[in-house]
């Protein structure tokens, strides 16, 4: 049945692409645009299309860039390079303030499952930046789950021949959890790389 | 701390601005329009400025309409007007399949509180379709909160002496539910409005 006239029924549909949206929450947000004035949905058009336009990879280490090189690869100066998976990966460590160095985005891990092989993520990239020289310590950041885990190992695999140093973020308990409430994988990780204190 | 670049930020801003929106949210659907092809970017855009510039309300009941006057003003003759608060309620409604008559939307309520009068809302417009006849009855389907029954019972209070039938939806206990989990109100509701078997 049809419930809403067709601009509105259009704009719920639009909606109800972006992840985590049902109907109702579609419903929602299209009443609060059709509630708002005619600026403010006109800026909220144009950014989406300002990011289809103006949002590029950077041509260094594959994050989200404005420029062909971005902000980060611009203006620092590192021999660490971390390795993750995704551009929002790079977004969660800078947020840190911790990590001072420079990143290298793989767009994708090993998937043999879904038939993503090593040489359908950037690990091509990776090796050149390390064969152009000047790097000391690949940290890999990669998702603790099997592909980023399988992943990681590919990749370690290839570098430490060429006498890299390559790490790998710790896992274990989170901070501030109840032991009873971790769950099993981290506790026996925990265990296992316990450090002598 | 700018963690985003400029393109990207501005989006995340702009999804912000959605009802339940917090900052997680809105750059997960930042990414996921990044990701979007451009022809899907431009269609999502589209769709938000054409909701504004083709989005009226109709000019006799107040509900959304692509024209001057909506579908259901267009194709139904009924003389039962069911008043609701705004044109969502009235998707609500039409989603039943129950009620064929005609609607007409408030767009507000009485709220003393907020300086929201009788004058603030489209009761006028109701009384002047009255006033031209043809209406037997008119169903208050204002929510069941405060706002909403004292604007019932306002509206209520003007159409008695005009000799028009004036109902109220019912109250209750929702269907399906154990009495134990029903809130007070409505089960007090319930045994006020108890029906003779």
């Amino acid at each position: 049945m049809k419930v809403y006239i067709e601009p509105i029924g259009r704009l719920v549909n639009e909606f109800s692409k972006l992840p985590g949206v049902g109907a109702k929450t579609a419903q929602r947000f299209a009443y609060k645009v059709v509630n708002m004035s005619k600026d403010e949905a006109q800026a909220f058009a144009d950014a989406i299309l300002n990011v289809k336009n103006n949002v590029h990879y950077c041509s260094i280490c594959g994050n989200f860039s404005e420029g062909d090189i971005c902000e980060i690869c611009k203006n620092r100066e590192s021999q660490t390079i971390c390795v993750v998976k995704e551009p929002k990966d790079v977004v969660a460590i800078e947020k840190l303030n911790e990590f001072n160095g420079v990143y290298h985005v793989l767009h994708g891990t090993i998937s043999p499952i879904d038939g993503i092989g090593p040489n359908d993520i950037n690990i091509k990239g990776l090796l050149k930046r390390i064969s152009e020289g000047n790097v000391s310590e690949v940290i890999m950041a990669t998702n603790p789950d099997v592909e980023g885990e399988a992943t990681a190992m590919y990749i370690c695999g290839l570098l430490k021949p060429l006498g890299i140093k390559v790490s790998r973020l710790a896992h274990g308990i989170p901070i501030g959890t109840d032991l009873e409430y971790a769950d099993e994988v981290s506790l026996a990780r925990a265990f296992i790389d316990r450090k002598t204190l």
